[in-house]
């Protein structure tokens, strides 16, 4: 074994053997200390192995927030395999894809109608254990391994399925090692400390949620679940285990305001962003560079988290601060060339923290990882300070008369003008351009502005090739999730003749 | 390339990008931007390509502190060499014995009549270039080269000679990957944030003052060079370039407080530990865990630096607190198993910021990565609380009715007698028990005690088992370097029938 190994397993062990006092984990009635934690992951490992759970396997956790996905993904981990906590809220289509695509050879789940049908829609090969008492009965039956598996850190041992903005969600895996960068990285920004103590009131199957348990995981701090966000209990629990952190943002803390309107909770050992003069007095606004930067910064599951964070580049001009310690971002142009700071680019990285591909998506994985560089599929710029700020997804690319042009830039500036309520640019075939930029704009209620005036003021925001030749106005834009739907309005608007289609 | 890959290179390519317009280094007259930087190094690395340095070579500085050893790092680094910044000020006979281990490819050297003494005594086959004028116009001659090695981040880029506490110094490799994780546990413990200002004013071939500035250059910040320590001249330096932090310990303290008694100098960006009411006033005291802990720990250049650090364990049993958030440290016995906690054993860990071995000591290096773990030859043992404490070094072990005792752990309690100035502690043949430990004791001025009365003393520090069966008075302890010479109180005293010999 390498001496320069640090899997999920080595922290769990350091940590048994380190903070034999302290707790660990908090949940319902459920208290466990670093060692007990430790026992628990040890003879869940055995029952999965007796399962044949081994190197590269899948587990699927289809339930809420629970400790129990601490644990499933330690003693996955020790083993080589990955533990993958979905979205059970999802339709019952949408999990049959999930089975489907994660063939995993053991499924914990929480009752669900649509997890049922999903579960009789496909055909998979796996155990299925559901969740509290015959799960419980489940571990409880383990034999801890003779001998710890030899697993490199490198290997995968979560996967996130992360919301394509086209086409069906693909399974992230991140590595221990991406884990454990990501981790010390928020340990550094947020300034975490011994004693931290992280409530998980967020969704354990994003992203957002997972990266503090894990921060708080790796300096050994105690981690407090709750099964889902309810401002009452969330508020109980701040108190009660004195936590210093919460998954929380804008309304959800308007939330806990509303519920602690009677200052019945002490929510004073929180130490989170200033929100309003009623949640500041509530708790104690931190100075951490996260906190004090506003928990701004650009980030993807297929960063681990955060790429980039505001508090690295506080007072920039770069809404997106800069990187990770542990990354290097370039943006590079669709040749793989780096654009010149100023200029629009892809965002592109290389780093400690970036995962490992997508779960059987070979293809789609040599494309992320053209030249070295994992491309993030968004675009952004380099601001004359340094810092970095994120312009929008890279959907689509007009090329005109040889120069690149993303939507999403212009959709940028077109909004900026005061008259635009929502807008979007398609490339139209053009005899001597090849393409040219069109815009379809949504004017605000009872605001007027000419095709003439909106070009001139793109023209103030963005290099003068990149601004719309023509405007057109329409009563919405169509959207596919968060982002135009561009093949709707190529079929409206005569798009087309777009580079490589 | 892998997009997980970071080495020195890619994080000054990234602050190329990231930090255009600050200062990266002052040194007397230069000041570089990280862009300034980045175009030294890259003629640098020029140069030294063209002189045939590549993979796996070595470069040798042997020189006061300077920027120039952090451009050198950097520019072997981005060939896949390795710079080892030595102690100039060392005998002729030193200096010839590491320039026949390290066998460098180039040498840049300041003038002494040690190194030209030690140039004359060795066969070596390589270019010495004299800092100053020859070593600018040596580096300004080289022409970047077209393409980047691809140097994985395993690689080694730094070696440190250690002072091998018995028989001959041996440089420890330090790869890309151990000096970026050392350099983040760093930023997190210290919190060194955006704007951080580091003074190197200890010595560059140190652990101590190049783990500062490898962290400072992490996180983009600035760093200041001064050849030695000056008082007056560092009050000088931290005034002018703001300085946040400085290499400095108690004497160095005491020395600027008096150069600085008339407060001619503003030292009040200084965020540093408390020390003294004159210099608490001076300075800013600093409450990171780093500082307000008392910058406290344990460490060695085989490990990157520090291996724990007193500020994860504030307020615990150990006095050296807990392992860095990268590594996991296991007390081990000569076997390979584990001591129970409250037991002294020797510190192995595993991990992150662990070294690559030493340069050219394969057996060596074998035996110190046993069953993968680093073996540090230290001793130490787990608190109830699960922190640690160093007790001393490994030198020896006595071998006593097959129980296991350690001198260093019978010397400490020895020496926490009032009566006793200083002890060391050998095993001499036994009939009965193969062999059984035996003091010898030197008492303070005008003190008095009995051999009774200090086995006795020693029976209620640690188990019975490990007090000495016998205890002599001398007048000192023969020394080699900071540790008893156990071969010269064997022979005076009897010693002998060690296991293993």
């Amino acid at each position: 074994m390498s001496v320069h190994r640090l899997t999920l397993g080595d922290v769990l062990s350091e940590h048994r053997r380190g903070r034999p006092l302290g707790t660990a984990v908090v949940d319902g009635d459920v208290r466990l200390s670093y060692p007990e934690l430790g026992d628990r992951v040890d003879r869940l490992a055995g029952a999965l192995a007796a399962d044949g759970v081994g190197a590269g396997d899948r587990v699927l956790w289809l339930g809420q927030n629970s400790f129990r996905v601490l644990e499933l993904l330690l003693a996955c981990g020790s083993l080589g395999a990955v533990l993958c906590p979905a979205n059970w809220r999802q339709s019952a289509d949408e999990l049959a894809h999930v089975l489907d695509d994660l063939t995993p050879r053991l499924v914990v789940w929480e009752e669900s109608e649509a997890v049922e049908k999903a579960r009789s829609q496909v055909s998979l090969d796996a155990r299925w254990v559901r969740s509290g008492e015959e799960y419980e009965a489940y571990a409880a039956a383990g034999v801890p391994l003779a001998a710890e598996p030899d697993v490199p850190d490198d290997a995968p041992v979560l996967a996130l399925y992360t919301a394509a903005f086209d086409g069906r969600p693909n399974a992230a895996l991140l590595s221990h090692s991406a884990l454990v960068a990501h981790s010390m990285a928020l340990l550094h920004v947020r300034q975490m400390e011994d004693g931290f103590a992280f409530l998980a009131c967020g969704p354990l199957f994003h992203v957002g949620t997972m990266m503090f348990t894990l921060a708080t995981f790796q300096i050994g701090g105690k981690l407090v679940f709750t099964p889902a966000y309810e401002p009452t209990e969330v508020c109980r629990l701040i108190d009660a285990e004195r936590c210093t952190q919460a998954f929380l943002f804008g309304p959800m803390i308007d939330g806990l305001v509303e519920a602690n309107k009677d200052r019945r909770y002490d929510l004073s050992s929180l130490r989170f962003v200033s929100h309003s003069p009623e949640w500041d007095e509530m708790i104690t606004v931190d100075s951490s560079p996260w906190c004090a930067s506003g928990m701004g910064g650009y980030g993807q599951t297929e960063a681990g988290g955060m790429l980039t964070f505001l508090g690295l580049g506080m007072g920039g001009a770069g809404l997106a601060g800069r990187p990770s310690p542990l990354v290097h971002v370039r943006l590079l142009d669709p040749s793989g060339a780096e654009v010149p700071a100023g200029e629009v680019g892809e965002i592109c990285a290389r780093g400690h923290s970036l995962f490992s591909g997508y779960w059987n998506r070979p293809a789609l994985n040599a494309a992320k990882a053209a030249g070295g560089w994992h491309h993030t599929g968004d675009l952004g710029r380099r601001e004359p300070d340094g810092t970095l700020t994120f312009i929008g997804p890279r959907l689509r690319m007009i090329k005109s008369a040889n120069e690149n042009i993303y939507p999403a830039e212009v959709e940028r500036a077109l909004k900026a003008h005061p008259a635009v309520a929502d807008a979007a640019v398609i490339g139209v075939p053009d005899e001597r351009f090849g393409q040219s930029p069109k815009a379809v704009v949504v004017l605000a209620d009872g605001a007027s502005a000419t095709a003439e005036e909106i070009i001139e003021h793109v023209r103030g925001e963005i290099a003068s090739y990149k601004k719309p030749r023509e405007v057109v106005f329409a009563d919405a834009i169509p959207k596919k999730g968060y982002t135009p739907d561009y093949d709707a309005l190529d079929a409206a608007h005569g798009g087309g003749a777009y580079p490589g289609a």
